[in-house]
């Protein structure tokens, strides 16, 4: 069964599937104006029947509309959920649960909603460029830091799809904390991207870093990377919730998981529910890794959400040698797959190059993960 | 004297006071390209003499022009100085130092430049609405955390007034975590700012979160503050500094001080000098306040940069009660100042109410820190 | 009104003021034992009127040994208070208010007791030497960071007196991370420390690492200082609080402040009351300082418990040029006093070299911080 | 080969594989004595040849005491090396290696020395009990967090043996955050874990908190825990490295890599080389576990240090569903082992209930840490 708001019908439906947060601006001395707290407030969920008709469904959500409200429709193999948000006070659940094919309203009490396993118990499987997110199959996305030059973006795209790869990674736009650094091709840098896809079949991931770019990456990738150092850009969230592709969003430097989770709702409010997780490491005291990569928060975001989270051992350490036992370690504690970056010659990487291993490394890796894939009751071919 | 980029004469020439970061766009399949690595190279400062004319400085800034690099005018009070950057490899100081007019070529070490004490010794003083920030005096910035209605903001912002602040700060866009909380009331609330700067004389302070708001920020305000959140948010830092009013750049939850001082060498290299910086704490595992707020980064700040320095305990602590000692605390330590927020009913503010404390407190507070600043040889009355 | 532990008739008997802790040991195989988790439990303290006679408090201390627990008499300026501990579920006040003498029987809330508010409202005052720490004076206790030699232990100490410090620290146990560092002189260095206390009249805090230390600086030395390394050595804590000397307790490098509180509860609940804390930073991700300083913790003891709080601007932030700011700034945050490693030459100390002032420096210090105590409402002269 | 100091010519000659630190106390007002920083020194190794005698060895020991320093004889399966330290300025390499039997003499170049690789290559393997830890097999260490009761213990031992735990864990000096909280059976846990060896075969581990339980701990277990508390206790790590039994040391809270080896050292120093290391989590701002788990320090230890080190994911983690992911996790990047908490009634547990497994739980683990093993080639029988 189709997402609702992937159905035509309601896709065409203007009310639905869109941006859930234009503030009423108040007008000037409007003293009675009161934006509430709706991020207090209790929301709710309505369970719709197995055979639920899109007639059943299409009702539900005028119902919502009419009150004043924001439906989310929400994914689900079996059955169609819809999310409500904009409420200011406790809703009834009776007010629902009255109305032709709703098995059931529910309170849910975290302030995250939408990304919540009360609200979607099945795990999320993603779709990029056809290949599957989550699930049982592990996702491993190889390439290098930035993209270079075409040679060396195809060199390593080659190496990568050999080795087993699913996805290829590649930095068109660089967040660089020096405005003097390399900050990456950009647009240029997305085209020798998509060639690399053209000769090899990887879909891409790319990282944008503000809306200009995001457009950009949106044409060439596909799926958009929001980087650690733009997890609580919100202006960026929101826009990416309007994209069409998935977006990869990595944990803050010092995010904690709710945070963390809350960022992914910023895109899924928006109506964009194709989203997956990255950890890659928090801002610790620690000094013999880059950033401390915090393992637990895997077993922690699957507890609590439906989306796939997946771990970067290479900027979570850092350091080269340290990268092929974290990626082990990621999928051993449950990880939905790991993004390696891989460069044919880390030396004269024009950015990190000290956490980048080499494709002869990379493959050895893959072997390692397969077997390890096997073992936890998930694949990897 | 004035900055060499505020000079008509130089003003009205494309070339200078500009973006510097356009990046080459290498050509698909352009295997020669190789932007290198400009960040990791040594840079150079230019210091002209006392009496340089306008042809000398600008026949050096044409020299270096000419050898395919950036000049960037510094502002002195005696002297012009101009830092170069974009060269891929160490500079030659003969090369500048046979040109007219010029004292000395210096290398420069440290990765930030343009904000360096290398660069220019004397602290800077930047101008907001006309009241210095910087140098002997204290600025005192205080309002409500945000714009929540116009009878609410006029009302603090008369008590902050006749308590003797000199900027309001008020946020009509508010970065929030959950993308269901109050997100401020946007450019209504700026109308609101300006009709209260009308009535109390104020210059304002108010938050940007992405360059749609800032570009109405800088409209309707005095200065644009950029949030913790998006200390790292490049794209909105480039934005900032080609904006003409002053920034005001708040530290990063878990950023370092080279990376608070590179944020701020990102907008002062578009061309935006007017910055002034912001402690407000850390992430820590502390859990007795909201953040750690790290007061040893204002001498440490001082000690590395001519750039103002303020503390903002209201979130460095979270906590009314630890507002007023740490901010006795932040100007003993060296603060050019700190930001407070105030409210006239903390207990029904729509956005971290527990740190807001009350008009009657803060005219206290003002009064504790005019005694501390007489003592410290500074001034505020 | 002396405490009721320093009354002879109470002192004398073995029941009071001891070690409270003697775990009953369970017997191999009995099944029965269950020891409980009195930390969890209720607690209680018995406020005595004001006029209440020793044999009324002997009476109430009588009857809580006879219900099995533990009476810990509190100081009181007016009144003795008395704490219990060692119950297991929760106690009712009635069986201590129809007592002769008692006033009151509250509930405490708080896992910490004996060093709480709630227990005793009013500021403790320590004496150390004969010198008070607490109270409205400030205490300005400086020195080198170990005790090198006689000649250098003499100069500095006359040094810091002639600037007006209360107390003469000096390390004669070093805690260092390395086992092939100098570690101080041992009994040698207490007995320079002596000798210098002879000199100048300043009374001496000196750090124990073990018991055996401890015995020995509790037999030269007027005040014993825990570690920070040692906050939660909880063997040496029983001991520092069976001491006849005060206990000057450092901050653990990542101790909440409940952890801090607690550590300090191990004492006192020894039967030493003579309890001062530190604050000497904190470990975080930061690296312009040796750790970072959290001076919001200082009104954050102040509002739990009625120790007095110093802070260590040298250990706090490792930097010499940070030392002055950051003392100002702690007292201007309303600690009781401050920490200074003062040397004669800071180059060739044997520890902690890069963090010790010069004596004129410290000198300077001095004097601003008598200014900041005036304008403070507090006294040092 | 045996150790040098297990052989019985060298073990009792007093001047070997003992303590090294005896300062030398200065006599009072001796001016001239300077304790050098012998830390801050090159400090070397001398490797001996394959075949080297028992007297070429006593040879270059006798020759290293005769220059004022120490040696450190240091295990090796095919020869003998001999570290010194205790000198003050840089040895000559030629001094020792025209004596016979001797390869090579180098320099070492860390604040670590006896514990890292570049003194030993080859992993150190330790008996505990007569059971490895090190080297190719896993060590799966379990039991409950504190000895409550013979009847818990022996049921709990026996569930572990059952499910394949290699050793027996338990506390009976617990060290805890309140003085009001249990802090364990002392001496009787220790004989109710000795009862629990002679029922299930399995060697003990049990923490010391002072000499005097370090002591006991000698008497009744296998190995002694050195807590995360007192990491830096370095009395007692000083008498645990004169003790005869193995020292499993845990990384303490806020430690870095470089602290914790450092720690180790002091053990060894002391002369016992028999230690195994321990990551146990650290302190950050993180809120979805207690500690945060570092994994990347095993294989960093791994690298710089012959050690073995473990994992224990309970403390790490503090939840029982984190346990088992970490758990795996951790052998996947490279742990020589785990230690587990395992309970039969983890709601009614002393100490760290939340944190323990069942019996149950963890045969499943030890199941999924075998199928790990065999893939990592390694094993588990």
């Amino acid at each position: 069964m189709a997402l609702p708001c992937e159905r035509e019908s309601i896709r065409g439906d203007p009310r639905y599937c869109q941006p859930n947060r234009q503030l009423p601006v108040a007008e000037e001395g409007s003293e009675a104006y009161h934006p509430g707290l709706p991020g207090e407030s209790a929301n709710m969920l309505i369970v719709m029947e197995k055979g639920a008709s899109e007639e059943q469904i299409r009702a539900v959500m005028d119902r919502i509309l009419a009150l004043g409200l924001r439906p989310h429709p929400i994914p689900g193999a079996e059955r169609t959920a819809i999310g409500i948000t904009g409420n200011h006070g406790p809703l009834d659940p009776a007010e629902f649960e009255i109305l032709p094919g709703v098995q059931q309203a529910i309170r849910v009490t975290k302030p995250y909603k939408l990304v919540s396993r009360e609200v979607k118990t099945a795990d999320s499987v993603i779709r990029v460029g056809g290949r599957p997110v989550g699930g049982p199959r592990l996702t491993i996305i190889a390439g290098p830091c930035a993209v270079e030059s075409e040679a060396q973006t195809l060199a390593i795209a080659h190496k990568v799809r050999e080795a087993g790869a699913d996805l290829l990674r590649g930095g068109a736009f660089k967040p660089r904390t020096s405005p003097y650094s390399f900050q990456g091709l950009g647009l240029a840098g997305l085209r020798i991207l998509a060639r690399a896809r053209e000769e090899t079949g990887l879909p891409i991931v790319s990282e944008a870093v503000d809306e200009e770019s995001l457009a950009m990456v949106e044409e060439h990738a596909d799926a958009v990377q929001i980087g650690a150092r733009n997890m609580q850009n919100f202006s960026l969230l929101k826009r990416a919730g309007k994209s069409k592709i998935p977006v990869f969003l990595k944990r803050g430097m010092s995010a904690t998981l709710d945070e963390f989770l809350m960022a992914a709702e910023y895109v899924v409010s928006e109506g964009n529910y194709q989203v997956f997780l990255c950890e890659r490491g928090v801002r610790t005291f620690a000094d013999h890794t880059r950033n401390t990569l915090d393992l637990a928060i895997v077993p922690a975001v699957k507890h609590l959400s439906h989306l796939p989270i997946l771990v970067d051992p290479s900027h979570g350490t850092g350091r080269r040698d340290k990268v092929a036992p974290l990626a082990r370690a990621a999928i051993a504690a449950g990880a939905d797959g790991v993004m390696i970056e891989v460069h044919n010659d880390p030396a004269r990487a024009l950015s990190d190059g000290p956490q980048a291993i080499l494709p002869e490394e990379f493959a050895s890796l893959v072997h390692d993960l397969r077997a390890l894939a096997g073992l936890l009751g998930r694949t990897h071919d």
